[in-house]
């Protein structure tokens, strides 16, 4: 029986020698590795921080004490020191443990959000609510070096640093990388931080010298030797962090268990906010994930354990996307890309080596994406912002008034929308196509399969009076799907029968409805389906259409609440069109983790659900027959 | 003739001389007083800008170089040296001068945005599209210390501190104040900066000591000079710029023209980006202002020139808010209250007078406001946050995905809501509404007078288990609506006649809404007038008064693009209710400034033209007579 298992919590952890404890963390990373090699998830964070969660859980009392984790997906080995080693192998499956801390699952896990730099603000409020009720607990934030590019962490950094009564310690878990490499001025001072040698070696220079200096000895290095505490003020490499006033140690080897201890157990003692910054190293203990240069395996999907070979995936919309960007680039030389430090997953890799100095990396900031694109679009160039769909939220102002106020022409590509499943509830990209439609002159594009991204893409970047987006969701695409007419600027994908039915299919949708229209068909109901391909604003051809049916249908993979269907129907109450509408989208409301296909079903998104609930509805009495449509339109 | 008569433009000001631009200074500082003594606007930020803006004028070259203002209301004294002069009695009028930049008023004008902390992001893209293009120009970025605490401009530095090539400079306009003074580490880093003597300082104390060693003379200290330049970039005060790699001047007396010139005109020879740090007072010039302590004549209202007295303003729903918070914090000891640098703005500075221990200010930080408030909540507190509407946009995430998604009871309370009319497109509150709709579980309340705004605030923070959110507008609230009955959680304002008209009145738009009935009923149209309180989640009760009448009208002081009239639209349609509906709001589009009556009556929100529409739509033989609502209902 290994140690792992003697763990039922963190308690179970005090009476450990140092043996059991280097034992413990290496059966942590041998059950990490086998079971994201199956499962998939997030392995090269978790790997990097087996000691650091060991000490952490060992100098503070959780759930007393309450523990952060920013970004979430470096919590598996928090999840195996709180009760969940018998669990672990459900991980990321539907009804199993999510790939995040989750409230549910424990009452050692707090956010469950997965979007990044919010650590700190939330142990800033925890650590002030236990001084104002008079508790004596502590909030630790892990926060890794990455996460601290992002504009709230700074935000949280002012405010921590003031908030001197504090029981606060933040770790700063750094590995020198977000995804890829941590860009920007901040990994600069986190990198002098960690290996500055100024301090001793000033005072090394002034010894020697002095020495050297006929007359002068070590009275006068000792004379000198007196000021240390005011020279190391100014010359230990605490930088950044003492410059806000807030209290520092380190740096500490992150993967030092007993070092850690030593440095949490000051930090507690303060008595006030402290950083704690930890060095560690992403993937540490599986030479795979070590070698693995591009992301130390920052996110495998199912792999080979013995040689970290993946097995092999098949082309996914991103693919498609990197490649229809490369071309652009060659078209376009005003084109340039900005990623918010996710290069590879959002595919801007290979425009990066094609185009390197039209190409920037800005860190875990889309804020600053957003608005510096408004910059480059305003100095003549068409940037392309590409973000997963649900990060684009941290940017909704800046799209709103940096980009559309100013009609700068800035194309955002959002990957990852709609339903993503294993990630849980903050990855899916179920609220851009509902935020986005308050935003003045903001044109939206949703692509129904990869010749439509193309299409769509350069459609997008052709308009450069106001910002536009195109977006897609995660996997693989579906094959082609060709139009048999136009109406206005959307693609009519079927039209077969009477005009029953009008079932306007946003985006990735368009397989479905076509599925749909082949059972309603088969039932002898009249379908037309049609793809708006720019779903905002809404086209003309489609009131049109929707006044020449009995029914209409729409169907998106957004969140019901003010998405396409509801801006449609919107549209068609203005102009006094009066057929009814049935809107299909995701339920407006947090989705647990689970396949796509899953969740889809789930949720009734199926050409199953759909043809069923239309084929009902076809046979309500209040419906408008034919003959009242014809004289209707 | 005075000096300022004859600057039609910034090349003018090449040609003045020294004394001129003294006079200029002083003639700059008069007509700024006199204007905003009559039109109102922003004075202490401008007056503390005057030597600023005209050395960064004489040194850059407008607009072949860009200069971005952050904030924009201190970009008076620039459409001064921007042939605005004449034109200048107009700011702030309907149809003349905007009191933010306009790219509409004058190619010397960029950013129109009044959203702090977005100058260094702009600039940062408007450089690197320079040197993309191959441009030989500058673009330079005019940014207060109080927008730098906004995570915005952390995400910009950070990024800056890497574009080696960018012909960038930032100007730090460091009064020492955002609009109350700046907190936060960030203001203690500054405020070191600018007084820090402690290069100088350490020198000397070595050279004495060395001299009071024994055997120790000039030579030692000659020694140790010739460590200067490296003791220098240790010791010099530069602190938190200078960590994050970014070449710093300063700091410099931002009153001395002559100073300030010299440092921009070293920051543009540089190559690369630049800070340049200079000192300012708020109200410089204008013993008044000076003396304000509160604010230094931020953004007073008409007054007198010669005492500074504004004019007596009447009660303002912040006022009623103000009051409601103390009161509130005298009953519910979890009660705290957080501000994004504006306590007196949103009115809790009262409720700091009282709870100094439960009051935070944060800075420019929404998002740092709704994260840290879940942590709060989490902590077993009752945060309340206070913003203006406009600015929550900011937080859109962070309410969704920190505080929505981990069910954290956090009231947000929108002041400035809806139609704010002077302060332009960035300042209207026409936003929250809609992109609310799509948050799960928030509960929206939208006070129809100031009595219900002490309810609603009431029931508000009862809410544990999830956000909520009260909105009111600008200005001073109407007199008290009373409910004739109640139906289900709405109150029912009207019931007048037959059940022809059901107008779901939201908010402030209560008043405007009885007076439609009354002109409607003087018509011998029947109208019921309902104001839900709580506008998020629909009230099933609005679905049934819905399905009793002839036709729905939703008034709202929101954009009408998926606000809540599109929302209850959304309701009706799942409930499969077809009665007819209008929907008045705010046109979805970017409003130019004027006063609020002005723009509601432009946009068509006065009783005069709901009512006309109304009666041309009870007109159209489509509408369902009333035997055939009752057969359906």
């Amino acid at each position: 029986m290994g140690v792992l298992e003697t763990v039922t919590g963190p308690r179970d952890l005090q009476g450990l020698s140092d043996d059991d404890l280097t034992l413990l963390a290496s059966e942590i990373r041998d059950l990490l590795i086998r079971t994201v090699a199956t499962n998939s998830g997030h392995l090269g964070p978790n790997l990097g921080v087996v000691e650091l969660t060991l000490a952490v859980h060992r100098v503070f009392d959780s759930p007393r004490d309450r523990i952060v984790f920013d970004t979430g997906h470096q919590s598996y080995v928090h999840k195996l020191l709180t009760g969940r080693v018998e669990s672990f192998g459900t991980l990321r499956r539907e009804g199993g443990l999510s790939g995040y801390p989750s409230q549910e699952e424990s009452e050692h896990d707090i956010v469950e959000n997965s979007h990044a730099s919010t650590a700190l603000s939330y142990a800033d409020g925890l650590a002030k609510a236990y001084r104002i009720r008079g508790e004596d607990r502590h909030a630790v934030a892990i926060i890794g070096d990455g996460a601290l590019t992002g504009g709230m962490a700074w935000e949280a950094l002012n405010n921590i640093a003031i908030a001197k009564d504090s029981r606060l310690v933040i770790v700063v878990n750094d590995n020198g990388r977000s995804y890829t490499p941590t860009i920007g001025g901040l990994a600069t001072a986190l990198s002098s931080l960690r290996t500055d040698p100024r301090y001793e070696h000033v005072l090394d220079a002034v010894k020697k010298r002095l020495n050297s200096v006929p007359g002068v000895g070590p009275a006068a290095y000792d004379a000198l030797h007196a000021m240390k505490k005011g020279l190391k003020d100014a010359l230990a490499p605490q930088g950044l962090f003492e410059d806000l006033g807030l209290k520092y140690v380190g740096p500490v080897d992150g993967h030092d268990r007993a070092a850690m201890e030593t440095a949490l157990t000051q930090a507690k003692r303060f008595g006030g906010p402290v950083i704690v910054h930890a060095l560690t190293r992403k993937g540490y203990g599986y030479d795979p994930a070590e070698r693995h240069e591009a992301d130390q395996f920052h996110a495998p999907g199912p792999f080979d354990v013995q040689t970290g070979a993946e097995k092999p995936k098949g082309r996914i919309w991103t693919d498609h996307f990197s490649e229809a960007m490369v071309d652009l680039g060659h078209r376009r030389k005003d084109v340039v890309a900005i990623t918010a430090a996710m290069m590879h997953p959002v595919g801007l890799d290979a425009f990066e080596r094609h185009f390197p100095e039209r190409t920037f990396d800005v860190g875990i900031a889309e804020q600053h994406a957003a608005t510096s694109a408004a910059g480059l679009a305003m100095g003549g160039l068409h940037p392309v912002v590409a973000v997963y769909a649900t990060f684009l939220n941290r940017a909704f102002d800046q799209v709103l008034m940096d980009c559309a106020l100013h009609r700068c022409g800035v194309t955002f590509v959002l990957d990852r929308s709609g339903v993503t499943g294993d990630d849980g509830a903050s990855h899916n990209g179920m609220w851009d196509m509902s935020i986005l439609q308050v935003v003045p002159g903001l044109r939206l594009a949703a692509p129904r399969d990869t010749t439509r991204l193309r299409e769509l893409l350069d459609e997008a970047v052709l308009v450069d009076d106001a910002p536009t987006v195109v977006r897609f969701p995660k996997g693989a695409p579906p094959a082609d799907v060709e139009a048999v007419d136009r109406a206005g600027g959307c693609d009519v994908l079927v039209r077969s029968g009477a005009k029953d039915v009008l079932v306007v299919a946003v985006g990735s949708m368009a397989t479905t409805a076509v599925d749909v229209a082949e059972r309603l068909t088969a039932q002898g109901i009249g379908v037309t389906v049609v793809d708006p391909r720019w779903v905002k604003p809404v086209d003309p051809a489609l009131i049109e259409l929707a006044r020449e049916h009995r029914l209409v249908v729409s169907v998106e993979d957004n969140g019901v609440q003010g998405g396409c269907g509801a801006a449609l129907l919107q549209a068609l109450v203005a102009a006094e069109v009066r057929t009814p509408v049935r809107l299909h989208g995701i339920p407006q409301e947090f989705l647990g983790h689970a396949k796509r296909d899953v969740i889809l079903d789930r949720i009734g998104l199926t050409a199953q659900h759909l043809a069923r609930g239309i084929v009902e509805a076809m046979a309500d009495d209040a419906l408008p027959d034919l003959d009242a449509v014809e004289r209707r339109s």
